[in-house]
This record gives C-alpha cells, sequence and structure tokens, in this order.
C-alpha cells in the first residue's frame, strides 16, 4: 500500500507545480492580449471539426492560431493547417492529458505578437485533462450525440467544471437513443451555469451561436 | 526537470508491481476455469452494450459474471444486472483505468465457484488501460463508427497490443464519414493478426459472430 500512498504525494507536487506554471502562462498571454481555448473531450468528439468551424466564424476578427495536443500524429494539425491558420502539434508520445509545460513549448513555435485568439485541442479523453490547468482562460467540453445522454453520470468532473459545453453531431439525433433533454438535467445538476450549444459540426448548424458567445469572452478581459 | 524523472521510476514501479499482480490472478482464474475477457475503448464506444449481446449469445453455454469499472456511477452494472447475471460495479473515484488490485477486489464480491466467464469492463479511454494489464485472458479493443477511422493513427498503441478488435454502431456507417477499408488498413499495419468484428449491438448484427469466435477462446487452453 505504500507505494500508492507515494504516487499520490507526486501527483499533487506535479498538479501544484503545473498550477504555478498555469498561472504564469496565463498572465503572460493577458499582457500579450492574448485569449486561451482549451477544447476537451472523448476522442472523436469532433474538437478539431469545431475548431475548424469557428476558424471560419471569427478569422475575419481575429488572428488566430492552434495548438494541437496528440498522443501520436499530426493529422488534426495537418487539418487546420489547410485553413491557412499557423497549427503547432504536440506529440505527448503516451501522456493522456497536456500540462502547462507541454503549451509553453507549443507559444514557443508561435509568433506571438501576431496573435489574439489561442486554440489549444487537448488530447481525446474525458478524465486526465480535467483538473491539469493549460493556462487557458476558458475550458471548453464538447460531447457527440452518438456518446449517449449518461455521461454526466460517469464522468462528472468535467462536467462539473468546464465553463461552457457543446453538444456535437446533432444532425444525427434522429438515430440514436440520446435524449438531449435527460442530458441537459443531468448536466445541469453538476453545473447550473455553464452556457450549453448545440451544434453539428458537420452542416454547420449551431456554429454561429457558439462563434458570437466565443467573441464575446474573447472581448471581455480575460478571467 | 527533476520531478519529471521521479515521476516515471515510480510509475514504472507501479506498473511493475501491478504486472506480477495481474500474473498471479490470471493463475488463480485458470486454476478454477474463470476465462477473464477485458473491454477497452473510449466512452460511448458500446462496451456495455456488447457485453450484454455477449450475454444473450452465449448464457446457455457459460455461467457469466461481469465487473464494470466507471469512474463515479453504477448505471453499467445495473444495465447488466437486468440481465440476472452477477455485476459488480468498481468505483475508481477519478483514476483513468483499472489495475489488477481493483480487479482482486471485484473478485473478492463474485462467487467464482460457479463461474466460467467474466467480463471486465475497463474505464472509458484509449490511452490509461493500455499497458496496465487487468489479469484478462485476452484484451478487445472497441471502436464505434462515429469515432472516425482516424483513430489508429491517433491511439496506435491500443491498436498494437489488443488481441481481437471490434468496430461497432455499423448500422451508422451511412451517415458517418468512416470508411471502413481506411480504418482496417490503418489497423492492420499496426496489427496484422487479430481478429476484426463488424457488428452493431443495435440491430445485433455480426454480434452472432463475434460471439461463435470468443466461445472457440473459451474452451481453449488459457494462454
Amino acid at each position: 500500500m505504500m507505494s500508492d500512498v507515494t504516487l499520490i504525494n507526486i501527483k499533487e507536487e506535479i498538479l501544484a507545480e503545473n498550477k504555478g506554471r498555469a498561472t504564469k502562462l496565463r498572465a503572460g498571454l493577458d499582457d500579450k492580449g492574448i485569449f486561451l481555448v482549451n477544447f476537451m473531450s472523448s476522442p472523436g468528439s469532433g474538437k478539431t471539426s469545431l475548431i475548424v468551424r469557428t476558424i471560419e466564424q471569427l478569422r475575419d476578427q481575429f488572428r488566430i492560431a492552434v495548438i494541437e495536443g496528440d498522443v501520436d500524429s499530426a493529422v488534426d494539425a495537418e487539418r487546420v493547417a489547410e485553413e491557412g491558420v499557423p497549427a503547432v502539434q504536440i506529440k505527448t508520445g503516451g501522456s493522456c492529458h497536456l500540462t502547462a509545460a507541454m503549451v509553453e513549448k507549443g507559444l514557443d513555435a508561435l509568433s506571438l505578437e501576431s496573435l489574439d485568439l489561442l486554440f489549444l485541442e487537448n488530447i481525446g479523453n474525458l478524465i486526465c485533462p480535467v483538473g491539469s490547468d493549460t493556462g487557458a482562460h476558458l475550458n471548453v467540453a464538447l460531447l457527440s450525440v452518438p456518446e449517449g445522454d449518461d455521461k454526466p453520470l460517469k464522468y462528472p468532473k468535467i462536467f462539473k467544471t468546464a465553463d461552457a459545453f457543446i453538444v456535437n453531431k446533432t444532425d444525427v439525433l434522429d438515430y440514436f437513443d440520446f435524449d438531449l433533454e435527460s442530458f441537459k438535467r443531468r448536466m445541469r445538476r453538476l453545473n447550473p451555469e455553464a452556457p450549453l450549444f448545440e451544434v453539428s459540426c458537420k452542416t454547420g448548424e449551431g456554429v454561429d451561436l457558439w462563434s458570437r458567445w466565443l467573441r464575446g469572452r474573447v472581448r471581455a478581459p480575460a478571467s
């Protein structure tokens, strides 16, 4: 049993160190007028698609770049780069979430002077990214319809802590037993305040509402 | 940088300890003639549905029980218990995978004398469960159509190491840009041998083929 106790201490130490680093990173971004948004979800919920759709909506108002986290590939960064915005790929090589130190390395690869809005795509995972501060000003959680409306029961921490929610793939609502009202009730029990956006990154439906809300957050002073 | 080095050592120590525990657990199950199958996938890929469908197919030939892993709920165990088989729920309270020690606790809650086949539903996650031996004789990875055909590129380790693959939700292939041939090519590059089953747990299509194959594995001497 001793080794378990040791692990928890190490974990807390590392989380505390990460928190300090993230706070410093956020302050540095504030100084430069850059707003950092962290996107979290399961694999395949549509983080990259949402980022691409949001870039389409906001590229005329903001200078945007993207940092992509992945265990072992650069396919997402390549897809984002096709939009003509700077994209950095971080390969974690096994780690299940991004840390502030990894984001720092991503920032080193970008021209921060010519940037207003930075998107961070976290590793596809509903557990590990929660609680590891990336330095972001806004933490967005995505859930896609095929994953099921019971996810707030099973992964409460991400639903408790996210600043905004996206339900993606609403175009396939008819083909799945996903009850939007049940989902909302379960999610509201954990998080009564955070805004929820229903979108389909495939058809584009709902992306305008989400983008308009995000635009307001970027213009507001950083929290 | 020192803390990173420390973390890696601790992790390796714990993995080694877990491996020893898992090997012992597997030997104990062999003695009792129990075959343990570990199901791994993202949240919402259909692990519970596949387990329920497989129970329907094999309950006449084997005495079956299920250990369900979850971060924080018992909804899956309740669903399995409706099938009339013994179900144990393990709540990890934050941990992103099951360990052999957790499975041991699950076994303590079951009557092992009246058991042939034991299903283990791991935490919904494509990263953490890989590499942490649960004591299972067979490791099955699921991917569902809505998650996308690029997942072998992004999460190679689970595709490299699993003993069998299930592509679930084939009933919605028409509604998603999921190219089954691309997926197979990507998966085969990592794992040329493991059998792949295409199923729809919703319609039941393909479940018979998978169940027949599994029945053969249970009857064969444990590996």
